[in-house]
């Protein structure tokens, strides 16, 4: 490796101190004319890089913030990271993002480990494996917001949607629609999350509200949120005795799953059944048919959370971690009420 | 703010120099068992975190690599980069991850600015609007891989699959079936990548090999290779006098838009129109119709593309750059050739 050209080399070749080469390279206003060309012109000769680890090794801080998820080839993850990174650049951030796969042990690391933390200032995380010791067990000094279905313990802040009442409206829906054996396909009873387990509160508050049963056979766990365990679920479900007429699936990705799983088996999608899904994603607004859904506001949440860690941040003393709302609809589309004549979504 | 706990103070409360803190956190073998514990109780006690930057400054080093992308709430490339983490991972690396949104000035500061280099070591780069000249005015010293349609100028290796070749198949695979006025979406004669010209190239071949003319109102450019795009061009196409009877999209998220534009007109894939894509994303393994396609091998070109760059960081003197082509193959399913009695592919 070549060596690294210095500041101290600059300084010697413009014939000024290290901290006027500094001053300059960092933009600050009390340095002459004739000085900052002198400078700008041995930084050029030398082809000097400053060296912004450093500067923010002794400033502490990295201009940085981490936006941490569990899977990034989820749609709903993708298009949430849209958000985050447009909502840091308007205050000058830079996001770095890591993927956890869900696994516990990663996401401890990230939140406990000291050791990584001049990298980001403050992180914007959606835990998925880690319980709430862990989360209380880290790293107290590290600015952190929770994004998902996880209760603020008073000591970070957590922006989401209120689950419960919007999976009781998807619910509502169905059962709107005149549909009486309505399933859910999704549920997570042991998972260390709650965004399953809030899910199926809905559902069940739904069924309660109008004095209707729910049928326990109708509720079918999921390992993940995507096609596939859609797919899997809505076989399983088509081969009881009595199938149902709805299905309230807890992501898009799963409605979209159980929508080919209904069609490649000659039903129809809502004729026979009607399929509702949660998070309102591109996939969704084109597929056939589209898909029905809960809409996350994901541009309130991701200016909160960006807004709430910033605070955090420049904060001497951590302000109380808050429980934020962000809003959602519903959106209604072809996949619970069939095709009327509109051109698509596009 | 609080002070940081430095390694000194460790030394000192630990009675031992500042060097065997540093072997005890760095985990070097060059200390008795009795210094060890001494000096983790004192690491313990203090709190302190070994600071890994100022490590890395030390060495020169950061034990990340950076893999840069145009959008990432594309498929193809949310795909493609959970397979670049995975065998960055298993060297040891860690991956930081950025999107441009094509940006060509956001582009050409990922690569020229030295300011950024320690916080990676090499870059994975899948540039869009960045031109060959400001290609070859990077930082000669980063090691850099290109992914997509870019050709190797001798500096750095570029990984990609035939695309050419690739678009000449799907257009052959069309004109097998017996289609006769095959268009193409996503055509972008005047783009700096050269993703759009390849696949038109390919798809002119496939014509002129058979000694069939080319219509060239059924070439439809798009400003990028969305649902919604796909949508917009079908649109246009379905309106003209002679409407295709199948089409070639430059990606499998154009092909979801056009069948969605063909579907809610109440015409059928493939029946009236047959829709071939590219990329093999999940979203048409489960989509109504599944949507055939040309499928890069994704691992491979992740794969190749660590390796290479892993060896760029690892050499005193850069090796040549390399031209490395990564295999594809045809995925034949329904929006060509219809449904078969098949389960869905879950």
């Amino acid at each position: 490796m070549r060596r690294e050209v210095t500041l101290r080399d600059v300084a010697e070749l413009a014939g000024v101190s290290s901290r006027t080469v500094s001053n300059v390279v960092n933009g600050y206003a009390n340095v002459t004319e004739r000085t900052r060309v002198r400078v700008e012109r041995a930084v050029k000769e030398l082809g000097y890089r400053p060296n912004v680890l450093a500067r923010n090794l002794a400033q502490g801080r990295s201009g940085q913030i981490a936006l941490v998820v569990p899977y990034l080839d989820t749609p709903y993850f993708s298009e949430l990271l849209q958000s985050v990174i447009r909502a840091a650049k308007v205050s000058g951030y830079n996001v770095l993002i890591d993927q956890t796969d869900g696994d516990p042990e990663h996401e401890r690391g990230f939140i406990a480990h000291g050791s990584r933390r001049l990298l980001f200032d403050g992180v914007i995380f959606s835990p998925l494996g880690l319980d709430q010791q862990a989360l209380a067990d880290r790293d107290p000094a590290l600015p952190l917001v929770i994004l998902g279905e996880r209760t603020s313990d008073g000591t970070f802040d957590h922006v989401g949607i209120d689950d419960v009442a919007a999976s009781r409206q998807a619910t509502e829906h169905l059962l709107d629609l005149g549909r009486n054996r309505v399933a859910a396909i999704g549920d997570q009873p042991y998972a260390t999350g709650e965004a399953a387990q809030r899910r199926t509160r809905g559902f069940r508050e739904a069924h309660q509200a109008r004095g209707l049963p729910v049928r326990e056979d109708l509720i079918i766990g999921t390992p993940r949120f995507n096609r596939p365990d859609g797919a899997h679920a809505m076989a399983h479900l088509l081969e009881l005795e009595e199938p149902p007429d709805a299905v309230f699936c807890y992501s898009d990705l799963v409605a979209l799953g159980a929508i080919r799983a209904i069609v490649s088996r000659g039903l129809r999608v809502p004729e026979d059944i009607a399929v509702i899904g949660y998070d309102d994603i591109e996939d969704g607004r084109f597929s056939n048919p589209t898909v029905t859904t809960i809409s996350p506001d994901k541009e309130m949440i991701a200016a909160t959370a960006v807004e709430r860690l910033l605070l955090r941040i420049s904060s001497a003393t951590p302000p109380p971690g808050l429980e934020l709302r962000a809003p959602h609809k519903l959106i209604v589309r072809e996949s619970t009420v069939g095709r009327s004549a509109r051109p698509p979504s596009a």
